[in-house]
């Protein structure tokens, strides 16, 4: 097998990336303010799999509480997706109105309502504006197209604080067969995942049941979308779908593995952008600890150091302030080693055994300036278990754009 | 019984409000590189009661080893602290440092080292400049006094990133006698208590033995210290102490209780000192949820909302952008019922049993700029349990603060 990915900094999309049996649209329905893009829409051409996951907040928006009932299936026909407005907390007439969406596709493409999902996000706790969403729809349906043009259009309609479009790709050969794998995804803050995070949709024309594409998609978010952290804020509406047209039987075994494989690495590149892109974001932390009891400590210890806006404001300030990171590590919850406890950042160590080490701390500082992506490896303990997470620093810009949403 | 304490805005310390047998100094060492006062002492003209409670952190500070190993004890002559350094991660030498600081006091004192304990504060990972340390203990011991100017000198010399000197007091009687209690702390940043947090002293005359001194200072730690944040890190070094200088049978039953009523008073309003000095603090969150499954869950709750940049930011800013204080609540952890979740914001309901209401967001933004704290009164179902906490805001001052500390 062989497996193709294109590189995280490039977005330049090509017809045949994608899958097959997909049609996309994206348009301006008037639900932001900004007259930005705000409604997509993906149809297949045929009934495909679908499987989705999502927020594990108790609070959560009317389209999860309908998508949940409705995957994993396997006569998905679309998903419709608006920006600017969650449906969450909005109560019975949110539920209402997110059955209607679903119903308005449903209409057009000749289906169940039922074989239609459905994605809101934006500002939380205000009721939908029905007549733009609804009219929205309609033209998005008008407009559905295959090709990378349209699947740009989907995925710019989908951003809300996004400063760029996110989208992902790769392919996996299997015997003769080459599977073509294609992401979007959106979300810049309210970033701190369990489950999912933030709006994706992962499209695929490897063939795959109900439950294999349920699987697939749950390991696929535990190694890359559960693992990014810009603000440590659980949203009401992640949701991640992954959509397969493929026909015949459905992969297993070894060739179920190689297309984890890239599965995985599309969605890890793309949880990636959502921190790059996280709000006022100027570095990303890449955090590895190694050495806990397991790789579940490991995991909740990187999300502690993630979440700490201490260590966050550090990066910031290319400030080599290393105790934030070890004390972190020590308030997290799991049992860890204080004398096995070493820390590197971009590659200097510094602290060794509990002891620390001296330190060029201007030339670390320039070092961590310099980088767009801190490495940050702590040691806790001797053990194999290990876990990485990625975080976005904390600035000004993130300050104040979040104290100046919906006022 | 008649309980008296000084209002939270006031800090005119006066030497009548001082317990008896206590002696305090203040000096500067040159520890930190501004030449601020760094380094106090508090000594006990007898051997009196003193019990503490520590940060929970499993990275800890060298004093805080000490002191743990050290109460409660009713044999407690001193206790040095120095700010400037906070002798954490700072290995073997740490230790001896530490422990080299409580010998130097039990040599003027006339006391054994035991009987003498340490806290220090200020940045992580460097060794403590112990000639600088020896010369400024002597020259306090050198200055001891009573009376509120030098109790004022000590809670000064403790200070960090501080902007202004915590102390509070309150008097309570019992019968014919009345006892006093007085108290310091410093903290700004680093601020999410479990069990303590900072560093904080609280001395009285009333009569208290071993086991009662920890179980009265527990019981306050819980209710005050430990229901505070400013960035949600927990510290290496957070140490509160009680000390008892009373004589005589200890108190117990409705006397104790009394009196822990003032004891709590008195913690809670110097935890509130904390947070309205919490690094770039220009607003306090005073958060109280009810309807919980226990007053636990209540404050796990409570403290998750507290934590959110996203919900500090709004408050910053004075934006009513209440869906985040809610989703906040779902992801906390503990089950809530989002169907009788309702909210009030500077007292004007917003969100009642899962459903928006309409209101005047700019009059309520209006209103919440004008609070110096913010109140949030979330139920989260219809039980009785609840829970108080405090937090500070998220601004541009703290982000630029914590960039740029030890470079």
């Amino acid at each position: 097998m062989t497996a193709n990915t294109n590189a995280p900094e490039t977005s330049d999309l090509a017809d045949d990336v994608l899958p097959q049996g997909f049609r996309f649209a994206g348009v301006k329905a008037g639900i932001k303010a900004s007259g930005k893009p705000d409604v997509s829409l993906i149809v297949t051409d045929r009934p495909a799999v679908a499987a989705g996951v999502y927020t594990t907040n108790q609070i959560v928006a009317a389209p999860v509480v309908l998508c949940r009932s409705r995957t994993p299936t396997s006569s998905f026909r679309g998903v419709v997706i608006n920006s600017g407005n969650a449906n969450a907390c909005t109560g019975d007439q949110g539920d209402q109105d997110a059955a209607r969406m679903t119903q308005i596709v449903a209409d057009h493409v000749g289906c169940r309502a039922d074989d239609v999902l459905v994605m809101s996000t934006g500002v939380i706790g205000h009721q939908l504006p029905m007549e733009k969403v609804a009219a929205g729809t309609v033209d998005a349906y008008g407009k559905l197209a295959a090709g990378a043009e349209a699947f740009s259009a989907a995925a710019t309609a989908i951003m809300t604080t996004d400063a760029f479009r996110k989208v992902q790709w790769g392919n996996v050969t299997i015997g003769k067969n080459t599977y073509k794998i294609a992401a979007m995804a959106k979300g810049a803050g309210m970033i701190s995942p369990n489950m999912a995070t933030m709006l994706s949709v992962v499209i695929t024309d490897a063939p795959l049941d109900e439950n294999t594409c349920q699987f697939a998609l749950k390991m696929a978010a535990d190694e890359s979308f559960n693992r990014v952290s810009v603000d440590g804020h659980t949203s009401t509406n992640d949701t991640l779908l992954l959509i397969s047209s493929g026909e015949g039987e459905s992969l297993s075994g070894d060739d179920l593995s190689t297309f984890q494989q890239t599965l995985n690495d599309v969605c890890i590149r793309l949880a990636k952008l959502l921190v790059a892109d996280g709000e006022g974001c100027t570095h990303v932390l890449a955090i590895e600890v190694s050495g806990a009891a397991s790789d579940t400590d490991a995991t909740l210890i990187a999300k502690t150091i993630a979440a700490s806006p201490l260590v966050k404001c550090a990066i910031t300030g290319g400030d080599p302030n290393w105790g934030r990171i070890v004390s972190a590590a020590g308030y997290a919850g799991p049992t860890i080693n204080p004398k096995q406890t070493s820390l590197k950042i971009c590659g200097t160590l510094i602290y060794e055994n509990g002891t620390p080490l001296p330190f060029d701390a201007k030339a670390l500082s320039q070092a961590m300036k310099a980088s767009s992506e801190v490495l940050i490896e702590l040691a806790v303990g001797k053990t194999g278990a290990s876990a990485k997470y990625w975080a976005s620093d904390l600035t000004n810009d993130y300050v104040n754009f979040n104290s100046e949403y919906t006022t």
